[in-house]
């Protein structure tokens, strides 16, 4: 990430890779103020063993988009919402790559998704996360089928007081 | 791709993934005309032997979305600007995926991104692709130094005059 | 809905179709999380008696078109504001759809208009539901004309210090 | 709708209507222009015998809001592209309608979707029209896999240089 | 005003117009809840007397147009921020009027710039408003030229400090 | 108008006024690049005899917000499209006027509206003007009666036929 | 500063400049409501020794483009985020000057780049500040690589902790 | 410039160079095709004798940022509109620059003031290029003095006319 200060904002993708077991490194290297060592950062990532790169970043968001300029890693993309503009400028910096660098760009402040974008091109070759992916998709599925089995037992006005809304 | 109007756009992709040798299958799926049939695909996919997934789609552009829904390959959303809002609804409504089903998404109408994505995802794990990403990205630099050389030496007037503005 | 996160943006569409009699069923089912009910759900609707689907969803929010594509029901889209965007992406993703398939998209967290549209809808038939409209339309007019009536009355000072403003 | 001007942007409504052997009226009613003419229209329409109105307009757009003020009708709202702004001016004001007066917006410029979502809301009383709707669909089905099908056969390139491009 | 619940945001206003003694009156009249009052009051503005109409209205905002479409008085429209889209709704639904019917929109939320356009325009014909809008203008550089004064007496760290910051 | 190249913009507008035989002055007068200029053009508008002013801009567009702080009298701002953001920009410029200096904002290039609000502005004096806003709006009422009972009586496929579409 | 409420925007400015020893005058001086003041202020800005501008607004923001209008100074505009449209009505404001009369807009509400702009320019001719400079990008990248020490040597989730997150 | 599809958006910043006599390097380097070049140029540009960067792009458009991390030269961004998105996307990543690295952005295209900004730069400790700026101030005054005149003489319709409109 950019900054620690987005660190909360990656919590989420923290927790995912770590219930996948997918072994991760969180680095600081901010695009603008170390721009050498972001660069050393993305040069080396393949042979120090990384397969994929998340990047995460707000405002102008050059981070994940200069990392693909320096490695053939896939780089994931988190726009990081900052106090103005709702993170739509970090996601125009992020998906409107020039053609020839792309960057995966997922969802403002979803890193959640980003975890899981990394766990599929993981899965691609290796069948273990492939199967935790399958599995988490039919936890999710489950839990989404007892709430509305909850919520038609209950009708809606319950549901919302057990809400406590 | 959503619709055979795509296909235009898609060009660039199809012709990467020709240049890398990375065999692929263009189908027409719509996630609206052809519901059933986009979920057999996308539900199939990985049993059939496909690795990465590339959905283009313009307006409400629910077609990666879906497949990711019914997968757990890897994704990856290409908006295509419709003929109206530029792009903003399809960029929108790839990258804004709820936490669980993420969308790796590229620059509208950016096929070309699309396929060098899906060419860093297999390169994970398939020494040969990226070594060709490798090569491109050296062949781009080389054909912007050359441009740069020209430049220097001819001045931007006359370099304007030569490309005919 | 897609998530019991969007019950109580949806408290006014249930207490309005209390009011006007509509029996309807409060469901969870997301586009993403659940494909496979959401699907069921959609293509059973019909011939299980339901006449008219309001569906709400933020963010990519591909559940109303989705549904819109197993069934010849209308379908009612309440986009939802999330965190980010202020409901833009999903206002966009229900309006936007592709020629073939309509939503009938109200204002963002609009479920109060959502429910009266559904009124609307079966009061095409439904000539009860017709004159309840009616005379919502004029409660509501009522109570505009009592506030206009205080407020020329007391003159706009003291009716502001009565609002607690 | 709200001037001729609008009249092409309507064909595709026109000729659905008439392929569902839907009976309808197309009138000219500007919102500003002739506002007393638009008020008799709406207020008038139910009891002349209309199930549906869809109202198109750009710009301001208040047409569709209004014809909703003095109908319990309902009103489905067609946003048009205007010279600038790409018809969000339009789709704002008809789904960002107040709490009580619901218009059921579709897509910028989408008449095919409005006609058929007025199939759809005539569908829940007539079967006939259902029937047609599923009959539509089953046809915009078949086209895309038909399509599909053709591009399979001949790959992408040949697909493309079939279409001319 | 459309609403009551615009009432705070039309307190500059009214203020401004007391200290200018200028008489009006506050009405409420819903384009959308009360249409034909609306209608009724906006027909016959000018000839109980009215010389301007100030219309605040949120959301798609029809009021001001509608005013202007029944009557020749200016008709000045405040756009009000509401719970989304920060208020662009209503200022594009005020000033993209067709061409016909003007509406004189002036910032989101700001009131106080209504009742000085309104002073402005009668001052056209009046010049006790004129020479009050003049002796405004001057208190209001004054007030900001002592503000300077203090602030390069005090410096700015000193000047923050005063200000409680 | 800032530059001669907003002159076609404004056209309808000199066409407006020369019909209700309104006199005016057009004139160029650029906030950025003949400040001077502007300023005493403004300072002196209301002892010169100008009764309403009317500011054409594009871009940042500071002339109406400029003029309008060096004078009393109305300014009504018309936001022109430039080459690029489709003249949301000057619209933002104009509208967001901070509290004290109201200018009176119409459509984007919509000239027509500048002209009529300046004609209701004068019109609150001026009966003359009052009645000729009158009979305009009488004279674009039966225009659209007129094209709606055509079209009534053609059907809308030989109305578009007769339209050339 | 167009007004003393933009002054706690403007203090991270302020303690640039100070830690850089650059001498600065902070002063308020409104486009609007102080036309004439803020004319001469830019008119005499050179020859009273200022070498650059600092110009913060919000809403229209005029005031930069004005005084660049009146100086051949370098003019650097802060755009300030007010109580609607995030600040981009002042980033337009600012950017989108006619070709002739440049702002160096930075980011909104960031005086801090507005200072380091500033510092840059003087240091085109200023090895001090220059110096500086260099001296402040080298603290920044030493305190980035010293939180990336911590991160990895604690591990994201204590990380976390320690920040209180 | 990133590519050599910007230079004819550049040709306007040549010529006002050329004019001023201000000696500049037109050069191509990519951020991202070749972020190896960019940052040795970057990195050497000052003790080169560059005293200002100008730097336009597309797009994500980190160019500029990316030039700013690596000197403490005044950057000057330009705006390039791509084909879609209408230039905001490089707006905002060039002006939205994290807190440390400002980048002096201008309009979207507009590398006229780009040219002009650098000259006021150069024109701080350069009194012939200050001069140069006064004078050309002083060229544009008198012609759209003289367009005034003309107009004003000529009356708006003979103008028009004259312009071929």
């Amino acid at each position: 990430m950019g900054s620690d200060s987005d660190m909360p904002i990656l919590r989420p993708c923290f927790e995912i890779l770590d219930k996948f077991k997918i072994p991760y490194q969180a680095r600081i290297t901010s695009a603008h103020r170390t721009p050498d060592w972001m660069r050393t950062f993305a040069k080396d990532a393949k042979q120090n063993g990384f397969r994929v790169i998340i990047a995460a970043a707000g405002g102008a968001a050059h981070l994940p988009g200069m990392a693909a300029s320096w490695t053939v890693l896939p780089v994931i993309g988190v726009p990081v919402k900052a106090s103005v503009l709702d993170g739509v400028d970090s996601l125009y910096s992020m998906s409107q790559m020039p053609r020839g660098e792309p960057v995966a760009t997922v969802g403002i402040n979803n890193s959640t998704n980003a975890a899981l974008l990394a766990a599929r091109i993981l899965g691609v070759a290796d069948a273990r996360v492939a199967t935790l992916l399958r599995e988490y998709a039919e936890r999710s599925e489950a839990e989404v089928r007892a709430k509305d089995a909850s919520l038609l037992r209950m009708g809606p006005l319950a549901y919302l007081k057990q809400m406590g809304r």
